[in-house]
């Protein structure tokens, strides 16, 4: 078996206060509980939670100090008495649910992410943005040796959040689904799920560049709500109807209740992003008499994740990332407020 | 086989222009097309429903001059040449869905009320409020040799509208549903319909005397929000988190709203009532981490009206109702504006 | 609207005793009811079934004398006075279910293909090897203008049974399914319309020819078993433990028992091949442990059938066809009984 | 916090080889391991999982020497380091699924049942013919306090295994359910559990005396096999077409076959016993052409446990037990054998 020198202090950024300074520092290496594996963090995305996190504008409270990230990709050195399912010099990832009670009605039925306990990675259990996180080797996700570690650090997270919203949305192979904030991080990578899953794409989105990508990524059908007047009507003719799902990426509120509208009757339509304050809203008559479900969709539990990171390992889903230092997130998330961030950044932890 | 001689002319209520006049007169009985049968209503319940086909006020155009009402049980009296599943003298329902083209692709999966060319009685085809209607003998209701024929009329529309809402909940037997509006027409029969189903009813609504008949009808546990100052906490307390299922009956939108808080994790919010005009609204945020749903269900299907129709007939769902004369359909009306009806009233169309 | 000018005879091949002379020869043209299309007929497909059909070896009776074919594609050129759903000039199918009562339980569920009174093409009701046949037009299938009559005849049959079978196993995209009998008329077919559903495709079949076109068509692993010693092991082995569902296009009784063991845990056996007299075993013990199903799946309704044609109009399905006269189809039962067939015989009713 | 005392050594009922001697004596009291709690089994019932593993005939190794049994109920008396879902002084239970290992594509998606690395009690993991039993954390039953012991314990598996082929059998309420074999110890809890779920249950056993029993738990029509010629036909008959599923608690091979004939079309046959070697046999054309569906079920999951046992407390279901001592066991088997037994022994640890 392998074995690894694990020093007793550790890079990470951090913070005191929500909002405060992000401290790149030297911390402690934490030590695993029983149930838990210690994974040397090789690469961490940086997702919009990150920053919700850090500023504390959700009604759930983080601890405090915290080291933020949910998306990291490493190698188990190190494990609690009680895991059996991870050795030493697995590859691992850490996820926004770090750990569940699994034991309430919700654990027992593999919706852990409902779990009133749960226990969530960068936010109430030091994250990712450091060089050795602990993680519950239950809920911590299997990645095969070989994957590219930086490559895969967004499926951990935003992968597996559009694969689950995708499911969600209970389609059967070539009908259509409409993808609202189509060429983001999130909505990059479900276009590509989506075209694994057998459905039609219809991405929403606004500029030429995204349109270009939307194409390259396997999309069929791109309206530019930059360009397009009756983005309803244009959704329903392009689709014969509307289309039979809509994955809300986009958290735009007139976005959503535009998607209650364009959805083909019995079609459902997936809330998936996590606006502070935001309301999801639908005229009851028209719900109704077109029967439209509106789905909340959160991340995906044990088995969503394995299943997306094996489309991904199968080569089926790519993740256009841009790698950068540790040290670096403060700048991550100044881009991040800018909204000005194609596709997704990952941070190399040596740097 | 039976024979019935059918008349030239009728007794009907009907109007002229949405709002003008109802006008209780003769006209004549109409002949059934080779794929109708005529049916000789002796009963019809009168729904909201028809109300607002008066009035004018949804974002449907109805026919004019207009027969109303969809709740008509009666005897099969004469059938078009192409009519293979009724007999002369069976006993036969007029549901508010009259006929579909049952080639489109929501017909071919038998959502036939979502079909774009759907035929709605007391809207778009004349209804029950006359002494002989027709109907698509392919969506009009078997009902048994001898079943109250009065007792049944509330049945074909709101008996199976809540019956198919509580199907579009999902609910598993020993879960919870909460009726928002538990005691009206719909609520009353809505109760007796999730008993049947082996569901946990938890009931909201107002008044003492409400409470009354919701323990009666088989109702556990009663919120009574005319006294309760925090009704999501009281629904989640009565219920250990919150309802599996909730069936909106109440078109409240405050009602609506509080409901999509107080639900379980994972549960079902069931939009059903038709107010015009109305928004629903959902915290974005809590739908998503809650991962809530919310279905619109209209009107149920032949499967549905079948089957709600047999719950009644085996004695599981009375039909609580108040008999009165087709020509005093304008007193009912009144009475309903002023939401001073307990209970369904049922038309004798003989009178 | 176009007019065509219908003879009063045709060229059809028919037989007046079950086994009896197969004949080639002119019979009148048929006049449509009030809800059939009369379908100038330009090719057919050949099915196992219309062999069954004459041969009458089945529990269920052929009427007689009977015209065979159940997968013929072609041109409305009349209809009957009640038909809404087809114009005169449209493209159109005549399928193994001509018709139903549509008012039963099943057919208000869309399962017409389980009405106690179906009305079978080329069993109950003479079918498509003729140059003029009637069919119901609410079953009848619509075919886009310009498509290939001759590639999509085997669709309307072979195409819609193995597609339907593929969503009886109701497998989720990314999962297993194993087709065993994959290389012949139905399992060509079927390992297409899997790899369009987002499926892993494992196919068994016997010979170098079978694999290299297993491959070509996009299976992903092929088990020769002519050469595999171990059936259940080796399946297993390169599933990672079977495969989450089995298609029984074969109908050998030792590979559909063999199937039930080889599937996954949780796993779905579906049989869909129709040998007279053959009988499904399965282990009791192993079935409980493993919680594993085994289904039968009969041929698709009105839905399946607009979506196996659709995924074959995108081009994501092609039909490896060889067409002959009409007058041959003596000579291709011959064929068929000697098992010599590769892909799927079509007949040009012209010659 | 509740404090016992806990012996080092207990009575307990072992046997040393398969087949061999049943010898009641003392042996030490386990320790629980950091994921284990220990309970003082108050009441074990006797399933003829049992005796299977004593007389070790099914094709899974029992651990030896061996103390059986796999439904008892007791309290809390202590427990491992790493248990945060029970509290000393809690009631539990034990199951036939004593652990799982949490990790495996199964675990994942709540069917722990058919984990490769299950544990069972009274199998491969000492069980509850002893006065202290360790029992894994996550997979124990919680018991509400108050509740009869002695009652609950064959809910524990008979229970758990009768709703959870119910389940297995996707039935609406309103549907018909057959139960073969409905008057033993799992069908008279199968006809409490089906009554509460909404169905409506026809039975199938021998003699007047079960007869009577199925009426007095609710069954609606009884089927006596003793007496009826035709038992297909009666059956189809009494449900108007055929029961919609089929829960097969008798194991005869001849019941099992038959069921899969009688079945309604589109219906589900539940296998849910464990005979040794014994097979289901369908005819794959009848199994095609009704689209029936032949569905394995073994035991429930944590929460079809939780399901089950709050159907139990809340008085829905009744558990006809007759209480034996500890000892008494070689005389249980001997009866058992015999197929002497009407509802369920449950043994008193104290004796």
């Amino acid at each position: 078996m392998a074995q690894f020198e694990i020093p007793k202090t550790q890079k990470a950024v951090y913070f005191e206060t929500n909002g405060g300074p992000l401290l790149y520092g030297d911390i402690p290496v934490p030590t695993p509980k029983p149930n838990e594996i210690l994974i040397n963090i090789k690469y961490s995305g940086v997702c919009h939670t990150d920053l919700h996190a850090w500023k504390g504008d959700w009604p759930l409270d983080t601890k405090l100090p915290l080291v933020g990230g949910h998306e990291g990709a490493g190698v188990v050195v190190a494990k609690g008495s009680e895991v059996h399912n991870f050795e030493i010099g697995d590859y691992a990832g850490v996820k926004w649910l770090n750990g569940s009670c699994m034991s309430c009605e919700f654990c027992e039925k593999s919706y852990e992410a409902n779990c009133p306990k749960a226990d969530l990675s960068g936010y109430t259990h030091d994250g990712s943005f450091q060089q050795y996180a602990t993680a519950d080797a239950v809920q911590a996700a299997h990645i095969s040796q070989g994957t590219d570690l930086a490559e895969i650090a967004p499926i951990l997270c935003a992968g597996v959040t559009v694969y689950k919203a995708l499911k969600t949305a209970d389609l059967a192979a070539g009908e259509w689904v409409a993808i609202s904030g189509a060429c983001g991080g999130l909505g990059s990578l479900a276009i590509q799920y989506a075209k694994a899953m057998g459905l039609r794409v219809l991405g929403i989105d606004g500029g030429d560049d995204k349109k270009k990508l939307f194409h390259e990524l396997g999309g069929e059908i791109f309206i530019d709500f930059t360009k397009e007047k009756d983005i309803i009507a244009a959704v329903q003719k392009a689709t014969n109807g509307g289309p039979h799902g809509v994955i809300n990426v986009s958290v735009s509120e007139k976005a959503i209740e535009q998607s209650t509208e364009y959805v083909r009757s019995c079609g459902t339509v997936v809330l998936v992003g996590l606006p502070a304050g935001a309301v999801a809203r639908a005229q009851v008559f028209g719900s109704v008499v077109k029967s439209v479900s509106i789905k909340g969709s959160y991340v995906g539990n044990r088995a969503d994740t394995r299943e997306a990171i094996d489309f991904f390992e199968r080569g089926l889903v790519h993740s256009p990332i841009k790698i950068v230092g540790l040290s670096e997130l403060p700048e991550v998330y100044k881009l991040m407020e800018q909204g000005a961030i194609l596709g997704r950044y990952v941070l190399d932890t040596t740097k």
